[in-house]
């Protein structure tokens, strides 16, 4: 199984907020873009596997900037690490305006999946290749950050994730 | 400001698992599912504070068990922690067997909102007293969560995220 | 196969009212809260049974209160009174005011459902046992409905709706 | 305000039963039928009054057939009867073979509206007079119709109905 | 196979214009309209055909009017001509004034339709007899535009196309 | 106002095939790609002219290949020429093999916008200099298409389609 690039499963989707997504402020909710991103990043998981992949967990998702009625929405999903059979995506979400056409990053999260087979059953996925600045930064905080989901869910203990304690001392 | 209790903002939504949120393996999106529960956190915290809400963020989820289409799906809110104008809404997500009834817990969930007025500004919402020893539990371990995404939010220095830091110690 | 109370079969489903399901006077569509309490009632219907099961009638269903944007609606459901394979739910439906944080009724509907196989045939339900005062007299006044549906029907001559005659002499 | 004949109110919408519509047994599902029929009868009751028209009811309504996924539905409404404010909408819900193109009765439904200002005020609406058979029947008995609302909202006392009395004597 | 007439594929849809159906500018969306046309174009081609029938191509459409949120739509669909599996549909699309109830022509569409079995290969379907003037004109039309597709897709030539040739001569 | 390349409005949808979206064959429906082009459409026709935009008209679209329900479907689109207030839109539509990663060409189409201020009045948008060969071919073809929907729209003599007309001779 050769290993990849984060170029190679780069999804991007772009649509606008429509009018039955937005709350009472007539900014689009959250739980909306959500969905939107979780399909673009289960697409990009697709992509690096060419397997069905499932949701498996989501990352701390930071909703910096409301997102108005009408707005262009650009959701880039690359997948940024690889583990066995399971993958992190680094989600870029960006909002443009409509007069000058100035892009602006709205929010950022990470999704993992999981490729399977057609009974669901996990099956092991191509490594990647981080090939730029980012893409580097990305895969290896993508560590820190399988240690810390293993220690939250009880699975690993804190001394033993040795990257992530590392912060902290 | 009045103090309230987490059982002041619970929040049920039950509801079907309906085929236009299914997946190749006839299973509930992971995307919709996060979208369901962020209507669901959304009252939850719009029941503590009587304020309109919105998403700031959400947490680490993760999605243990598929969830079939046509099943029963029950998700529970409660506001677990507040600060200033931020709540923590804890959720659990609930599927029943139809045939004996028997509920099972398919994940849980952690957003966070904010309490805003009509313009978009951040407002005050009262304190939390936790009651039973789950919600006391989840309440100590709000501190160590919000810390925690300070910290990745480069919002917070490591060593000042005593709580956390704690814990790997 | 024993009986069961009402209670054991209560279905809350409190969501928001969104933008895609108002009418022009920006109050929910009358036939969306149709849906979301057949889809209440159904669940329902479904603890009580564990079953499959499907829409047979809609009773006099008052819409007496609009429901603006933004609401949070909660639908209570509980089968009131079974019949062979044929339950009776009654459904109340709440509002609630954001600031104040008042529940008001917004409107009452009954729904029937039958409980049928995997291939659509009629099955036995476990008979009700009325608890509260309000459900005693729900399950009595279930009966007089059950003959009105009948005789409207034409499946059952007016003289013999003993229970329903009664009113009007 | 000249009176109207319930032709021309006729509303006629014919759809496809889509894959997100339907139930676990692949019927559509009662609550899609329901906001279908709404949005017909709203059309319909417009049609007659020239104004604004809000759900004000929905009477007796029976799932007499299952409806299939992919099947051809065609709803029509006319307006049997209206009161002051209110209108009675008669429903005809019907089925077609594709092979053989035969029509099928599915259900009927009644649904009653109330035509309103652009404040929600209730507004007086044209009489309506009856032509073929049917529409005369369907006027008739709109008229106990209305009586047995009115009693079993608790609105008229059950020996003042005398239309509905009659019945059961 | 007996020759039908387009009247025998008559199909009405009239339907409101919801909220989650329109632009910025509080229209319905072209994408919304084609959607709804595509559906009522099927039903008509199913009705001629007795057939499953898929979308083939869509002709030139003009969007002439912009029909605003709550308009009540009429789309009006009728095989125009068939050619072997594949049939014409032409679409005309009505809105009307609520007050004075004047119905006004909002646009006209083309739609071709092919009918398959259940494998998905094309099956012949009846031939067309028009009745009206408009019918006729309608039919005589049909056979210049599918002439006209087949140029554009590089499966005739020019001079071959005898019909529409004559309009530029 | 600066004329611009067909790249700077290049917009990328990249999304699933949904269970809601199919038909009987389980393809998706003709009706929803062009809903789903006609987003894409519009927002390469705001990044064009940084205005609002609405449809005009859609010209021939041949759907030459099914796309099954789980497909990842790529629409791309791009403006390929400018006439005053109006952009004519080419749209690309490719899936891609889950196992083998191929894309292959779904099929094209063609839309038309046009640029308007917030009163719904045409305003000028900015001309197009095509760059690669692709490009302009179909700036070129653009100016035939122009005057063919000119023709059948009755606003140009045949004989004054002088681009047109040379294909016919």
């Amino acid at each position: 199984m050769h290993p990849k690039h984060p170029s190679e499963s780069l999804t991007i989707l772009t649509d606008l907020v429509l009018p039955s997504e937005t709350n009472p402020l007539n900014n689009l909710f959250g739980g909306e873009l959500l969905a939107r991103m979780d399909r673009a990043a289960s697409i990009a998981a697709r992509r690096h596997s060419r397997r069905i992949t499932v949701t498996a967990s989501v990352n701390h998702v930071a909703f910096n900037r409301a997102i108005a009625l009408g707005s262009v929405v650009t959701v880039e999903a690359k997948v940024s690490r690889s583990f066995n059979s399971s993958m992190e995506i680094f989600l870029d979400v960006w909002i443009e305006d409509r007069e000058s056409g100035v892009r602006t990053k709205a929010n950022e999260a990470i999704y993992t999946f999981v490729a399977v087979d057609e009974q669901g059953r996990p099956v092991t996925v191509p490594e990647i290749i981080p090939e730029t600045e980012l893409e580097k930064e990305r895969f290896d905080a993508a560590l820190r950050r399988k240690q810390l989901s293993l220690v939250l869910a009880g699975k690993m203990k804190p001394h033993e994730a040795t990257e992530l304690r590392a912060l902290f001392l």
